[in-house]
């Protein structure tokens, strides 16, 4: 049980071994977990995104969602913009469209309701009384095609510009669905996934689609 | 140098002494690591709220952020809601508040425009050229008091409704500065610390800043 030169040697020899391997070991961790665990900012960074109007010009429809577009010489646009682009964010929907909106004029953005209906898409759509009747309004035709529509009937405005897609995204800005907003004025429209905001507009929307409720008007 | 059993015994003791303080070490690490640095989810929620009008009454500016409100029966709420955190939103500027807004008719909410400018906050504003001159404007006493206001000389609207506070936070949403907008419509205000979304916001600003340079319409 003696304890010889040797072996303090190959004792310190092997404690220092250890120490070395456990290192190694370590420090190879905190690299594969850097490289492949730490979420990437990117993906946070897609989480948003901004849509600023006016387009120069419209976009086509056909081109973007459609069959593609056939027609020679079509005068609308078929490089991506602001619209190209809610139109595509729009036609992500498979569950439910909760569309609450001031002014409702543009006939592409109702037609694309009405397909996402006839797919089998819930499509709910909140806006103001007054607007209902102005001219171009496209009320009447989701209402024909089967989507219910509520109004405040208030004299006050139904004033938002917000859509919450499959609960999982909204859209919200200044931007009312017409065709001065889309090619005349200064506007933004700003999607984002965050669950938070995403909760936050449907309750809203929850609220206000009890609140305008038909039956609460009943006198 | 002869190996004997002794030093057999005691390399294999301190190589596993080692190995259990060095897992300790490390278990300990991962602890301290996972109670004082991971960032608190709570942390993230905060990064963004929602302010939905309309409010019941008017906040009481002297009460949220100015001296107190001395009088007896004041008539406007002492209770936060929606216009009251706006009010505290708008008083963290320490630097610049740049104000895009397409109908500017509080004065409340221009006072608050004022007093940081006399504080020496750099405050700028672009607004709709139509909505000048609406009654209860609140563009010629901005002016009046030295704080600059671009407009875009256009049939079409400036109909943004956004701020952006220090290049730190940004408000968004379907809020005109009105009364009506506080008390009557249904509108919402979001305010994001998004980075992404602040920077894409103040760039937006900043182009309308120039492209509303008086001196491009001079002819």
């Amino acid at each position: 049980m003696a304890v010889t030169t040797g072996g303090i040697i190959k004792t310190v020899g092997i404690t220092i071994a250890f120490g070395l391997i456990s290192e190694v070991c370590y420090q190879s961790y905190l690299w594969w977990k850097k490289k492949y665990r730490t979420p990437i900012p990117k993906k946070k960074k897609q989480e948003c995104e901004v849509l600023f109007f006016p387009d120069n010009r419209v976009a086509c429809k056909s081109h973007f969602i459609g069959e593609g577009c056939g027609k020679l010489g079509c005068h609308f646009s078929h490089e991506p913009n602001s619209l190209s682009k809610l139109f595509e964010y729009l036609t992500k929907a498979r569950k439910s469209l909760d569309v609450c909106v001031f002014v409702f004029t543009c006939s592409s953005l109702a037609d694309i309701l009405v397909e996402a209906h006839k797919k089998g898409v819930v499509v709910r759509v909140i806006t103001d009384d007054e607007q209902v009747d102005v001219s171009n309004s496209q009320i009447w035709k989701l209402r024909k095609e089967g989507i219910i529509v509520r109004t405040d009937r208030s004299s006050f405005f139904m004033h938002h510009k917000f859509v919450v897609v499959d609960q999982a995204f909204l859209m919200n800005g200044s931007f009312n669905w017409t065709n001065q907003a889309i090619t005349g004025n200064q506007e933004n429209l700003m999607i984002t996934y965050s669950t938070d905001l995403v909760q936050q507009y449907s309750q809203e929307f929850d609220k206000l689609w009890k609140q305008f409720n038909p039956q609460n008007f009943i006198s």
